[in-house]
């Protein structure tokens, strides 16, 4: 396996013009922080629909830093301007919410699929040189057959959003294959830490309990038993960084997990423990939730650690630690 | 397993409202004609869009005995009306040209994908009891790992069309496991037979050799070795009628092959032989189809001849002399 020396990755991005979309959303504003620090040229695209992860205060430390373009990726006239002589694309916009996606599917499927297309064709006409590294989710997996998750299972994804993102991943896939354009796709599990969504669950549920420790009230853990994995933010652009500089990642959709696997219950009693406020409660599953509900979940990442060196460097405990930190000090700015 | 007895078919759609999308095309008008046989009053939904497969030709036989309505499934407002009181909506229009999904990505998107989840959308709020059969296609398995393939072989599509139709697969078990829509799909091979398209190769090479040897022209075979299995359009259409009175088959998208398998030199010479006119010639493959090309294809169908009791009842070579017979009288109504 060809993997990146240390050092590669600044040999890489320093001077490169990286493309972000969802740039001011939770992973693509880290994206954009550590591209900056590698000296790369960065331009962070957004449409900062609020329901959405976007935020502005996520890149205000780097605002002289990076270029901010305010635009949607369903607008086809402003991303052919914007690709064109891009080297890389980290195509990290789309419509996250699960409910969102039952309740509104004609828009998610504009957003994770129809707009993914145009991208793609975009990029393909307009930048064909361009590295892209797409995020992709586990959703796509529905309901485990067997523990660890690798990439042989069937994809079976139980929502709307989950199906029009497996067809986005594969147009990505597709579009490596057979035009040459270089992209890969990783399937990201829950990714968690300062900078991600907290107002609500429409993120991930610990966005939410992060908030609900922080401000004293009670978690509430929904069956409790579940296990699940959860990739630190700085481990999961790493995981991208190194995707998009790896010639074996070409075409290839992968796993990304973390560091071990734990129990929702457990999760949030050490939430509670290492913030050192709050308190967990369990709950019976709502059944809005329960249908759509996949048990438990845990990804076998070894494809993405053999191709490309990756391994996460921050555990569960010392994550939870720095994203209460952050949010201690910067909870407003996510209200 | 519960399996339709003998008669069921005529008891379950006597007397039925039936709506089939693609009902002027190939699969659909024979389904049409099959059932105003079993008394059922029949909806054809067709857009007749030239490049597709809809031909009021092919229900002329039958026009005074089946409802005709001109209209595209993108066409949600004459959707929504003619859904509304039906008790079996056969699925069946479609984007079926690989090539066409290359060069228009977007229209196939919107065909397949788009037009189904509204479709899908407009059934759970206006014919929530209506029974759905889709038809979905062997072309999402993309290039086989093994043979004959199952439904346990992972989902690859080649091209755009395969990532589309996949997607619109998906839409349909899932609103039948979440929303309780009764859903079933079949995975199509290539099916052949009277009414099927042979003016080019856009639904099916055989639909163009045919036609080449009933004119005279040497039939040109790509590759020549490649295996394939068949189903001809009369067992195609008893698959779908069980498939939409078969409980067990609700939420199940099942593979559909035939009468054994044969490789395209033999078909070729099989067809010429049956036809007693034309010639067939080995040509390499052109470089555009072989990047999209996914070598042998045949299906395991066993789940769905458990499921349903079905079983193909046309071989091959009878199959083909009825096609022959049936282009020999109407060739010109499909130039």
């Amino acid at each position: 396996m060809t993997q990146p020396a240390p050092g590669d990755l600044a040999s890489a991005f320093s001077g490169a013009r990286v493309i972000i979309t969802g740039g001011l959303g939770f992973i693509g504003s880290n994206l954009a922080r550590r591209l900056a620090g590698l000296g790369a040229e960065v331009t962070a695209i957004d449409s900062l629909i609020p329901e959405y992860g976007g935020n502005l205060f996520n890149v205000d430390d780097i605002a002289g830093r990076i270029r901010v373009n305010i635009s949607d990726v369903r607008d086809m006239h402003a991303l052919r301007y914007l690709v064109q002589g891009g080297d890389y694309l980290f195509n990290l916009a789309g419509q996250t919410s699960h409910l969102d996606s039952m309740n509104d599917p004609q828009t998610d499927l504009e957003i994770n699929g129809t707009a993914q297309l145009s991208l793609l064709e975009t990029c393909r006409k307009h930048a064909p040189g361009i590295r892209i590294v797409f995020a992709s989710t586990r959703q796509i997996y529905g309901k485990p057959d067997y523990l660890p998750v690798d990439e042989k299972h069937l994809l079976r994804p139980v929502d709307v959003n989950g199906i029009n993102k497996m067809a986005g991943e594969w147009y990505h896939i597709l579009y490596n294959n057979v035009y040459g354009l270089k992209a890969a796709a990783l399937r990201l599990t829950n990714t968690y830490g300062p900078r991600m969504r907290v107002k609500d669950a429409r993120q991930t549920f610990l966005g939410i309990w992060i908030k609900m420790v922080l401000e004293g009230t009670p978690i509430e853990v929904w069956g409790g038993e579940q296990l699940r994995d959860f990739t630190y933010v700085d481990d999961c652009v790493e995981a991208m960084l190194l995707a998009a500089v790896t010639p074996a990642m070409e075409g290839q959709a992968l796993n990304i997990g973390g560091d071990g696997v734990i129990s929702l219950k457990d999760l949030a009693e050490m939430l509670v423990r290492v913030a050192g406020t709050g308190t967990a409660a369990i709950k019976p599953f709502p059944a809005e939730r329960k249908r759509i509900d996949i048990g438990d979940y845990y990804a076998d990442d070894s494809r993405l650690r053999a191709l490309t060196g990756w391994t996460p460097t921050v555990s569960m405990e010392e994550g939870l630690r720095r994203t209460v930190a952050y949010y201690r000090e910067n909870l407003p700015r996510y209200l």
